[in-house]
């Protein structure tokens, strides 16, 4: 999966002179998006099909201020997947230097609200994301040691 | 009908120092939806009753710059009214000081975008409508000569 | 301290029917900077005085939705301080039911960023926080038995 | 000069299903920095170098809707220059489809808000302006008949 490339606006600036803090949380949405379309499966086709995805929580470290005109680089990871709910992770980069670390956890409705379990909605789209999680798994676990998520 | 009060807020500032222009254009809706209420058709309700208002049209004179905390009071008025559009005027002080002067123009349209008449759809919200353009006319025709719309 | 009460705006909501979940984090800083000018210490007097507090992580568990017009009522409380560090507690209630709970971790810096401790920078508000956040302990301490912070 | 390329984000969206009308003049400023920046006078330089361009005033039709997604694509001209003042149009289409029609007008001010005259300032970016703005008066004379500027 190809990291999301984000430029800061200069909208997204404060009288601080560095990119306001909430806009970190659309651009984790925007970079989720665009890891959705990259596994086939884009948010905009799910919700046509009736599957809505709301944030249940949210968790951001801002690890050191961005400005107008920096490039971003967000890579989405799967941390966790139950079958109704989805962990992601998130790391926005500028360069090497990491910016900002971030979860989220979504779950998965109909129109009503009712709990929809991915593995029966969408067996293919949960398939891939099973697979995607054990390969962070697999490819993350030393570092993780100790870590409670 | 009393001017909408308005706090400016931290995060609608930008890295200038002052208040991005873009957010005036919110501060508008703001003020209109609350007008709305005061007139006592909450545009909450009308949505409801499956009544839309696109903006079809808006445009802003920024005069000065406003800031963090600046305290604005929004004056909204009926410029023109045709039961199929409306054309509304907004002031924004910050004291004495008009900051903005703005217009939008808004259709009535049901769910599916269809033009809805106002005076068959709502007539009592057309004739409210009505008599307050008719006041805007009589109180400010004299200032107006000469100004094109 | 009174909380903060807050209409959620027509361009909060999103296509879901909702507010989007990005304009919490708004709201926290509103109710935030409220909470400081009832404190007596305005932000933007803060600022003035060179002490800023930029945010250094977040956390938001968004239990209900709530959309356009609703009424919301933010209460903000201390949960940790630090001197160098402030840690801030969000209950977003929309009448009796708890729409989001939400936590903030600020720093103080100065103008280029260096770290300010505040009980020497301005020991009257440090020891305002302090008491508040006694009187938080005091207070909460029975129900948060078990809970890690 | 290339057209700027911009997708419409889920948190862009109202509860009327459609893109907000606020985020119109957002794109405004995200196509009229990449504009400059396809002129080889980066907005962000021009800051460094102690010239501002605040927004005087602005205005937008809005013709279609557009939606979360949707791939848009916008196009600056410059209608006008007087040295002190830059008068832009904006034309976003999704696909073929005119989505809305737009204009800012801007000023050159430094850091305290003094005018500054382009030509003396910048006199490269001037008579870059200056060309551009007269192949625009080339190209679109003929349409523009009878239409006041």
């Amino acid at each position: 999966m190809k990291p999301y490339q984000r430029k800061v606006q200069y909208y997204e600036t404060d009288m601080m002179g560095i990119a306001h803090h909430a806009n970190y949380i659309r651009w984790m949405e925007e970079a989720r998006i665009d890891f959705m379309e990259q596994l086939g499966y884009p948010y905009a086709d799910m919700e046509k099909g009736g599957i809505y995805s709301p944030v249940r929580s949210l968790a951001c470290d801002y690890r050191k201020p961005c400005t107008f005109n920096d490039e971003l680089s967000i890579t989405v990871s799967i941390s966790a997947f139950t079958g109704a709910r989805l962990m992601l992770r998130y790391e926005i980069k500028k360069g090497d230097e990491l910016i900002c670390e971030a979860r989220s956890e979504h779950a998965f409705v109909d129109k009503v609200g009712r709990v929809i379990r991915l593995p029966r909605a969408v067996p293919a789209l949960a398939q891939k994301i099973e697979l995607l999680r054990e390969h962070v798994d697999a490819a993350e676990a030393p570092e993780k040691k100790g870590e409670k998520e």
